[in-house]
């Protein structure tokens, strides 16, 4: 749950533009990370400090930047200075609480992305934040964690003949952007086996955990609706042409992850669905199976309280009693007994009770 | 279930335009068939390879590639070469995951839709999916299986005179479309006359197997969404004269097609509502059996709980009770009960719970 | 519900054009109705064959053919080719599953109506296709059976004087569809007469046919949904001047027809809405006349269970049980008996079950 | 109910403009009260027939006719063909199951709404169309019933430096809908009141007519809803200038009253929702109850009834038990019996049902 | 549920622009802060009476002023002349029951907004009006209560190099907006943590308090949707220029507003779907345990009413009952009863109703 609760009121009477990180802190130091390639050149190093960035700026070169490690608010602001970033970017940056958008500033253009990873140890999915700084002829990418989230792009870069060497900077973006599409496919179909699962098990015994994982599955897929939804929105401002950083060829490619995105929502609403119909068809069992205990009740109940009726009269004590002296009184009413329960069981038969 | 899963997931981390097979595999080898006609002329031809195709390019003449059986990646990529298509179209075309879009491309437009029929033998609905390539003089359908889905085509074709003889290749581009929205019906009428029968059974007696036919065919209709509600868009767009493939005169057949699916998706959501309340109705035909089990109970145990005390208070052993002495002790409590009991039945009676 | 399933799938696979009447035969053979009229004229005569229509076109009079009987497909080609009317027109003629909807043509407009009909005898509505199409000095109206739908619209031609006659055919095109939508009142007074009905009867006694009837009435309000829904765009599309056909001193009467089924639509919606809440007063109802029987049952059984457990204890037969030979045991107990049911009964006072 | 079904139907079949009363006949005659005032001038006077109108006309002052009772057709229609208002004018202003709709003719606009009234003496809220025609220097008011709607409207009149005094004709058209608008909020207020007082007594006991309440105060909210929903598009309408009749110094007025119309919508979505989510407290109020008269049920059943069985074993007759002859059997079964059913409320207490 | 119930209908009749409070009475006087500075000069004072704003109007120099405590009628109308404000807007900002909205004047911007603040005394959310009017140069602010809202930033004021002394007027007002904004997240956490509360103790045990605080949350979302789902209109008009009050410096910081708006809102939602699913929880945990119980009845019931006939069985005084002389008739009958008793508990283990 905590994760809905967001912790942006500790900035609440702040001047805006204030670096606050919002989150849980994920990682201990920022980490910078520089690749600067075109067609001919790959150079990838790690430098300490933000100030080096500067020194190699090239035409023809595309340089991306990657940050892990978002906390260290100091180093943030630092960098941001460096590069004249507007104070509301490097707040959006640091508060890890953002919501997925794109803003359009004059000389760049800002993308919060989450990413959403599945977390197999906790069997559930964990949220990082991705911002995304677009130049020409510069990427800056930051991630919340200290990983190295990007690692396979660097590794396609190695190829020299990749498309990802040839594309310039635009390309990159969208090769980030649809880095962080494709890992939404891996969480719906992890959810979508446990619906899978939760399904078949729906439907041999109703035990109470499997409302507790409904709802768990629910709410998964609420974070990945928070995630995914609003994307599209971002794409499609990019495909209308709102930042004029991408070029006409890339534009192509950006249309495919618009194609991802949509698929990725009908995906997660199909989820939504089924849920929603597994919790019907859980309340339903439960009425189900209190009819059945129901009805074991009232076939024993009902045969043998008019049966323990009978005994009971012929317990009583009255001096008169005649039945009592017959010679045939005890197997008589034993036979009575008999047919009681026969037309009984007759009638519960006829009521489809005994099925 | 597992049709809902993506399985986009193994195509994680590939750069774009990577051509992987995603889906069941549902044909060994891809096999080319080839047309060519127009008014005066009807040739058909199955090609072993792809390279003939363009040792035959004539004005006047259309010509339509039908491909049967996408897994052959390696065949797909050589055929696209040749046809200089855009490698994520390519990517779509063998990901039968796709959803249902139009894309236009500079020199062809690509459609990606969704046919749907009916598996008698499982008694449920099967999706495969048809990608088009429309160019002027040039269509290009794929067909995810090894079958012969347009034979119907053909076989007018055969027939000099015919309509499809004298339209061009947008005529052909409609026909295609068209007899994939054609077999959206078939499958809407099982469903329908799946729902009707549930509808009966429902009334006469509620099994519990029925809210898993209920469940089912609610799922189908899901399938059944997600192929037709996106056409709409797709159809739109053509009359919008989004794509500039489409002559004035075809433009008016294409309505007819917008019609259809608009007459698809009333019938679904009819469907979709007819199910909805259908679960109601079973909800309620189980608390009301639920009802009627418990009216038993408590006829039969109100009534004899009373007299089987009765009977008790006179089973009891102590040494002064008068009654037990009387002359008409047996036969005057015998008949208190039975006045119990036929108060208890009026009552019964008056709350009409006897009916 | 057979209604709902189409039977369009009977076309699949055949060319767009073809002529194939869907639907049940409500008639036998097709009549030709021309009436002729201006302020000063009125030829009103029944033709055997459609050649006679053009014998007798004339600048300022208005032509109205009306159709009924649509089953006979040649009889229907043949007049739409003297006509000039396009094959799909002819084909969603004679499909009576046709939606509602509204086409321009270059030289004609095309409307399709659904006519509900409320039918006495079955106690339910009862739908039919109507068509219409519009040129200037000529209105055709084709009606599914071989009835005479607008005798009422000749009947008011026979004033000389009457709007009807001064009026074009644009008037008479606003007449049609008025005609056509007043009906759809009729049934929803009858819709709102039943409800009405149902829900007098749910607050007395909640019978089970009740959740049938309300479930019937909820069909109908989807017939009718279906057919009036659509028509709001199809009316609107005319005040919008899609069609060059309607003078401007008749479109104040469009607007008219606007309204009323701007009317129809809040009616039905309101209906939908009071059969949704009725649906829940009747679950609830359900719940609560359960509840009731589980409060007689457990006012009887708590009371006389202990009461038979303190008898059973004094019929026991042990050889020492100093009560049993008391002089006051048997009033004794008889009293104690009596004080537990009384503090019972006090008990649920307070609890209120016994109100 | 009744007001929910349309009595439009008697209307079916006849020529549009055709003037038939349709609704409850609420007033006996039509009466005439004429105002004519500027910022110097007022004159009242209630006249008897309505050919004087014309004799007064005059530049600079204001004529507003208050028409009350239109049940009288006769002089409707007289009246109106002496202003020249349309024949569907006139045909709406006397159908009382008119929707909210502002209509624009060539030289002046026409307005339906709808006044609501809480009658104290039954509870609940009464509905009344009030019809409004806006002619630059004249305005015309049609009430329903014969009472006198806008008596406080004259009263301010009656002030010589007023506000309503200084404005001119539209001033008046705003000060009319204004009162209308007004009224909502004193109905919205009752409901809002019942709603409480429902709430309050659903937490104390949820009695069988509290279910009734809820769904009248439903109800009610769908008769305010249809009033005011629609008033909202009718003042945007004005506000757009669609009506070239209203002056830019009133339109802010104008905008206030487009305020206090969607403030009164959101009240009313409000009180909707809070009806709905009573209900859910209501359903899940009685399940809570069945579970409390269960748990009672279950407790004393399950206490009593295996002591029963004890005390029957030791009343059965066989000759060979020797408990039955021990000297502490009796007060050892009794200790026995004793132990069980503390066991037993142990047990019970552990499953916290004796709270 | 008060604050829901409008109190608007006291003003009912009352001319337009009549100043009426309408409101809990929250502040004895209206005092009146004004601030005047620039980046150099900060001058801030307590006024006695508004007269003195005007003395000291200066170009270059932004004034705000704050009014608190807005009960006093005389005294805001007063101010209102001397500003030349609209009677509308005056008597806007005294109806404390306004909703959120933008009014453009000719010469003043208009702002409505609801503060939300968490009562931590009571539990529960309170809300309180704050007007802003903005004009070049002078922004004035208006609080419900006699409070000192805004004293945070009058503290940032004072640091001479902060953002909001170089910022003009436009930024101030974004200030103030924020302000409002930033205070809807400390709530939003607070009913997030009610929430997670909830939804832990309703998975231990769902005690009848749940629902009601279920509930009451659900009406504190009410609340709080009320207040920031139209402000995300009310900054989107900002954006959109409607006001030409704000330089497109200042743009990009309502832009944060409007994203922290749709933040807020996206949380809410959220909430809200969780309440919701609770709700559902809460409902099947009910029924669930009702099964619980049942089964306990039953298993008890089950067991014990067979061996209890038995128990009558042999209880019964017929003369010749040969079981009764039979040396091992008693133990024999235990025997049988106890395998009864374990045959039983056999079936209800395979029923899975012990576990």
């Amino acid at each position: 749950m905590s994760a809905f609760i967001s912790k942006r009121s500790r900035k609440a009477g702040l001047p805006p533009g204030t670096l606050v990180h919002i989150g849980e802190r994920k990682a201990d130091s920022t980490r910078y990370m520089m690749v600067r390639y075109n067609e001919v050149l790959l150079e990838e190093k790690q430098i300490p400090s933000p100030e080096e960035f500067f020194q190699v700026q090239e035409e023809g070169v595309t340089t991306w930047i990657h940050v892990s490690g978002i906390h260290d608010v100091q180093s943030i602001r630092h960098f941001g200075e460096i590069l004249h970033l507007h104070p509301l970017t490097l707040e959006d940056i640091v508060n890890t609480e953002q919501r997925v958008k794109m803003e359009v500033y004059e000389d760049y253009t800002f993308v919060v992305l989450k990413r959403i990873e599945w977390a197999d140890t906790k069997g559930q999915i964990e949220v990082e934040q991705v911002s995304l700084i677009f130049k020409p002829g510069l990427i800056i990418s930051f991630e919340e964690r200290s990983g190295d989230l990007f690692y396979h792009l660097r590794d396609r870069m190695r190829h020299p003949g990749s498309k990802i060497r040839k594309g310039g900077s635009d390309y990159l973006a969208y090769a980030l952007m649809d880095s962080v599409v494709d890992h939404y496919f891996f969480c719906l179909e992890q959810i979508g086996e446990q619906i899978e699962n939760l399904q078949e098990r729906l439907l041999q015994d109703a035990g109470s955990t499997i409302l507790e994982e409904i709802h768990r599955a629910k709410r998964e897929t609420i974070y990945l609706r928070r995630a995914i939804w609003p994307l599209r929105e971002v794409v499609n401002s990019i495909l209308r042409g709102e930042t004029a950083f991408i070029t006409s060829g890339t534009l192509v490619y950006f249309r495919d992850v618009y194609d991802h995105t949509v698929q990725a929502i009908d995906t997660l609403e199909i989820h939504r669905e089924m849920l929603g119909s597994m919790m019907d068809i859980y309340l339903s069992s439960v009425s189900n199976r209190l009819n059945e205990v129901m009805k074991i009740l009232t076939i024993i109940a009902t045969i043998f309280i008019p049966l323990t009726f009978i005994a009971g009269v012929y317990g009583m004590n009255f001096r008169h009693m005649p039945e009592l002296e017959w010679q045939w009184g005890y197997p008589g009413i034993l036979l009575i007994m008999f047919c009681i329960a026969v037309i009984m069981l007759i009638y519960f038969r006829k009521k489809k009770w005994l099925e």
